[in-house]
């Protein structure tokens, strides 16, 4: 029995654009992931990032559908299908592996706190069985900042143990590369993600697959180009450069910063709105922004043209 | 104007029961708030302890409809609406006020961590213009060891100026007094529901509306007759008699010991199944629990026979 087909390289977890009403803009989206696409950068839609818990499950799957209808490469989308109710997760799960999607990225249901491996073990397991389907393959997502519910190693060994052809990666957003590496070394094979791109170097060195960063919506191209070139003498200089830039959207609230990186790059300034509870920028902030992106000759190469296409 | 009508006294989060296949019961569900209603106790329904996170919005439509449907008082109703994602709060909110419920209990969004003030407030006040009805009564949610995302004082007051009909209320189960007393003192008459029982004399004695506690599902006819009775000679010896109960309950995971003790004392197994990411109690802690239950002499009068209704 052949292993599953992993996925690799660098994605986006997409922003998602809202209209005035804050209904979701599918047309903004389809653009935006084809833009990103064109720049070597896959499709983690309904991320952290894409404000994914602040959209239904109808929204998504709306979102998605548009996608796979106006024909982007489902080989290289991971939306994300986590969620805290059971049914949720299935559905969108189910949808996802309908209409041909490489893999899913599953939060754990975040809610209840200091619930047990077992427990969670139990919520991957319903979904993985009642999505029934073997075409399914899950990146589990580990962000304990925001989720608050760990993915621990002991979980990551018992669902390999019960599901090695689904459960085939993780994004690891902790922050914290003795995670990352202690995952790394003890699941030899599952698909490593680093949260951001400050480790992607030091992940692909390690074995790992790739990255899912919130800056890959600003500068794909460069975070992908370092996943294919990591073993280039002038790795380093470009892990440098980019980490630079990382640093530059930290000092601002990220998602509203990256909504208006590409408001200001694509000249398309509906891109800044956000979803409560997350705030737009203030103009102070946004001038702010825009001062530290243009002191480092940051570009958005075809995004405008891509923007009014 | 007349001041909204507000709700007072005790409410059950009611647990919510599962069949085999993990879908809801509606039948045990009115048969156990039924008997709820018979003992004083209002139903703040889809709660922390109702595992609401871990229903989807369809489910909790159905479950609410059929209390509705059966008959039961909706003056006593708070079923909680609010959701990570603006549309799934406006939609369970919306139905709860055509349904005729008398308040609804409403979590901030909680995926987000470290939100402000403003975009918390943007979250309720999209709600409330969307749904538009004015006889939405709101009572906010304040568990920060769960959502992690408080209701701050300031945050009450811009809700109260904007919305003085429509937020009427809070649930504190920070289990910290001193937040309690401080909205108690800045804000007459808005209604404060202890977030537990062991508080719910002295939040009497302070101005307070009532309490809406786990063991409330296990407790209520006791709990209920110290909100009515606080004044009473023997108020202190009631309030002793409850946090004893209370205490023997915290030696174990609440809402699975909260089944478990429906579950022996109506005779019926099937109460003592969770959703995932929860796990039932084991067969140790179940005797644990019923050791501890039956050395207080604890009984759930009626139960036994509104159960087999």
């Amino acid at each position: 029995m052949s292993g599953p087909v992993k996925m690799s390289g660098v994605l986006s977890p997409v922003v998602t654009p809202f209209k005035a009403d804050l209904s979701p803009d599918p047309e903004r989206f389809v653009r935006q992931c084809r833009w990103l696409l064109s720049q070597n950068c896959g499709l983690a839609v309904f991320g952290t990032n894409s404000e994914a818990n602040s959209l239904s499950v109808d929204e998504k799957i709306d979102l998605l559908d548009a996608l796979v209808d106006a024909g982007l490469d489902t080989s290289r989308m991971m939306p994300g299908t986590g969620a805290c109710a059971l049914p949720d997760a299935v559905r969108m799960t189910a949808h996802a592996v309908e209409r041909g999607c490489a893999g899913v990225l599953m939060l754990p249901p975040f809610y209840y706190k200091g619930v047990s491996d077992e427990g969670l073990f139990r919520s991957y397991s319903e979904v993985i069985q009642r999505v029934g389907d073997p075409k399914l393959r899950i990146y589990l997502y580990h962000i304990p900042p925001v989720a608050q519910v760990p993915i621990t190693l002991s979980l990551i060994e018992r669902l390999l143990k019960a599901y090695p052809d689904t459960v085939v990666g993780i994004k690891d957003s902790s922050g914290d590369w003795s995670n990352m590496e202690a995952v790394l070394k003890r699941f030899p094979g599952f698909a490593m993600f680093a949260g951001n791109e400050t480790v992607l170097l030091r992940n692909m060195q390690n074995g790992g697959a790739g990255c899912i960063s919130a800056t890959a919506n600003i500068n794909p191209a460069a975070i992908a180009d370092l996943a294919v070139n990591w073993q280039a003498p002038d790795a380093r200089a470009m892990q440098d450069k980019m980490n630079d830039l990382r640093l530059a959207m930290q000092e601002f609230p990220m998602i509203p910063a990256l909504k208006a990186a590409v408001a200001h790059y694509s000249g398309d300034r509906e891109w800044a709105r956000v979803r409560p509870p997350l705030v737009e920028l203030s103009a102070e902030q946004n001038s702010a922004l825009l001062v530290e992106l243009e002191k480092r000759g940051f570009e958005m190469p075809g995004l405008a043209e891509a923007a009014a296409a």
